[in-house]
């Protein structure tokens, strides 16, 4: 078990060479969840992400002998830039074994802080075997992404940051992969406001931890792929989940969909890119799933930002047909000529602008008197979405299919 | 001319209702840049934009009888949504004469705040001829966007932030469009700091100041449409020309091209968004555009975020094209089974991933036994672009087309 003091020692350490990085009172979250929302832009670190914390207070721990052999760790990305930053910064040679599915971003960030990156399986845990064994065979140490003391008590200092800047906290809402972050704030706020809630926040279709609490102790579970990476892990850690089990509020889950909306809502309304695990607090708040908050003072951490663009591009776009701000939306017509004309009129008449056709007279199971188009049109909002639905029904071109949430 | 003494009473004015944003070295510019470069954070302004200085001041110059009657004002979109917002919170009636080619998220703010918004015209120029009609038809106070005094000195407060936030800066780099925020920032810093150079931004296809600098007398361009959407007019102010004559040190322009660069160096390294306009200053660091910064302390202002998300993901695929990290390829295959499939081996043996495939064996003017197929393929980066370029080329599948910064 982390205390307090561990944490104050570790913030002693690292604090010229990690960020105290920006806490601000959200309008926009705030407004939408009828309390004063405050975020910890963790985002803002020098490799974008909180884990410098507890990955600096590990090396800076290390003896002479330790620091000349070199370390190795595993990650599935946010950790391993932690590691390979300082690990360069202070000249430890740094290996790191990273899942073949980690995001672009990420591997090139490592390697680019000169870290020794060797892809290996298909997820973090596979990855990590292969660290041990490199542990194991070359005499490494090995430094765990969450379950050693040093690495939570370093992410602890995130807390002691927040009760400064904010002492009055109803609730602090934490993203949980491993367990690391959410087990050295809650130690820290066990003893300096003890009234302070702690909730996690996992990825529904793959929270390891939700599912460890329920059984009583570490559970290892098949997740599927979420877009929080960030905070996707099979097993939790020992340590973190002893922790978590005593002083965790609760630990709720959101949905990919969740998910999406809520790397949206801050990167359209707040300004900031945040990746899918850095987005779970926010994504739990929006949706209602942390209990009795109402009036109160709650921080939620921004815990990462490193999303590679591409991915950016498909929650934008998927986002967009969520909210039918861009419906793709499938016809049958008749196929003689002016057909297509009159449906785009009836699409100009309310004003969509039309980004997209693809028309197809061949290969499709419908009749030959028909022909087959698909159209994906910007509107304004939701409403100005339904309003040229109903426009469209109107008008005797009522879409056969619309690609939306379910779609 | 506004001084110093207008732009400190406006800030008595203002400052319990307008941010005083971040100001924070950026690690990424300044080691992209060779200099010491802090970004001014006034897209984290409530309306997402710096206009809120300067509409407010003015605002809170009304006669009680002139609030009593409501204001109209004309804007491409920020000051919009500042006029709007302050308003609001002021009881006074807002009517905002806005162009049809304004960014729906402008718009959508803009209303709603509560203002009375009309789409007029086809740019700046067109809105604010009719917002001056009503002016004189309805007895409404103008809110001139840029070319009033105490709109000026509103936007000045924000080099009276900068100088406080980082006292020893060698030079700044304003964004301009009607010239109002870079007039208030000079007229401060020629007072306080007046070794601190001022540089203005302007977009190379809308640069109506640098012409009207080069003419000695504000002139009138035909401008085309441009990403920086926000700082787009057709002819400067009065007030403002006279000012950025004596008081600034040069006005540079920046491409399209460079402006889609800066908004995704921006997004993807700093983890903030901006608009266009907004990432102006950065594009043109960026570009080397600002001359002897080599290891100098330069400001620049990130004047604003508003921007629609589907312009955003243009930008993201242009800006992935630009950098080989999003290859379109267009290649003549001999149309028979197996020859595809071949091509896509070779694709994925050098690692890149194919996101799309169009594959077209009619209606092409090439001969009957050859198919056209355009592949878009995702890499890590540009090296590994061209090294899949290379390894295609080398397979005997050079390409037919390649869609980049000039396709």
């Amino acid at each position: 078990m982390i205390r307090l003091a561990d944490v104050q020692r570790a913030r002693q350490r690292i604090r010229h060479s990690v960020r105290n990085t920006q806490l601000s009172r959200s309008r926009n979250l705030s407004e939408a969840c009828g309390a004063e929302i405050y975020l910890k832009y963790e985002n803002h670190q020098i490799t974008g992400a909180y884990k410098e914390r507890g990955a600096l207070n590990k090396l800076l721990q290390l003896k002479p002998e330790e620091r000349q052999k070199g370390v190795v760790s595993a990650s599935a990305g946010n950790h391993a830039q932690a590691v390979a930053y300082h690990g360069q910064q202070l000249g430890i040679a740094v290996t790191l074994l990273m899942p073949k599915t980690t995001p672009k971003i990420k591997i090139a960030n490592t390697r680019g802080h000169g870290a020794k990156v060797i892809l290996h399986g298909e997820n973090f845990d596979e990855a990590y075997e292969e660290a041990r064994r490199l542990e194991a065979e070359e005499g490494l140490v090995f430094v765990h992404p969450f379950d050693d003391p040093y690495v939570i008590a370093g992410q602890g200092t995130l807390a002691l940051e927040l009760l400064e800047q904010e002492p009055e906290l109803d609730a602090i809402v934490v993203p949980i992969g491993g367990g690391g972050l959410i087990a050295g704030i809650a130690a820290v706020v066990q003893s300096l406001s003890p009234h302070t809630r702690v909730y996690g926040v996992e990825a529904e279709v793959s929270a390891s931890m939700r599912r460890s609490l329920d059984a009583g102790e570490p559970q290892v579970i098949e997740g599927a792929r979420t877009l929080a990476d960030g905070i996707q892990v099979k097993r939790p850690g020992e340590i973190t989940f002893a922790m978590i089990q005593e002083l965790v509020e609760d630990v709720v889950t959101v949905s990919e969909e969740e998910l999406v909306r809520a790397v949206l809502f801050l990167l359209e309304r707040d300004k900031t890119l945040v990746e899918g695990a850095g987005a779970a607090g926010a994504a739990a708040l929006l949706a209602g799933r942390i209990p009795n908050i109402e009036g109160q003072r709650v921080a939620t951490i921004l815990c990462g930002g490193n999303i590679d663009l591409p991915v950016l591009d498909l929650i934008i776009t998927r986002g967009l047909i969520m909210d039918h701000r861009l419906m793709r939306m499938t016809f049958r017509l008749p196929d003689r000529p002016g057909s297509l004309a009159e449906l785009l009129q009836v699409i100009a008449s309310s004003r969509g602008s039309v980004v997209e056709i693809q028309h197809h007279r061949i290969f499709t199971r419908s009749p030959y008197w028909e022909a087959k188009v698909t159209v994906t049109v910007e509107t304004q909002n939701r409403d100005h979405g339904d309003e040229i639905l109903e426009t469209l029904t109107a008008a005797g071109f009522p879409p056969d299919e619309l690609e939306d949430e379910e779609g």
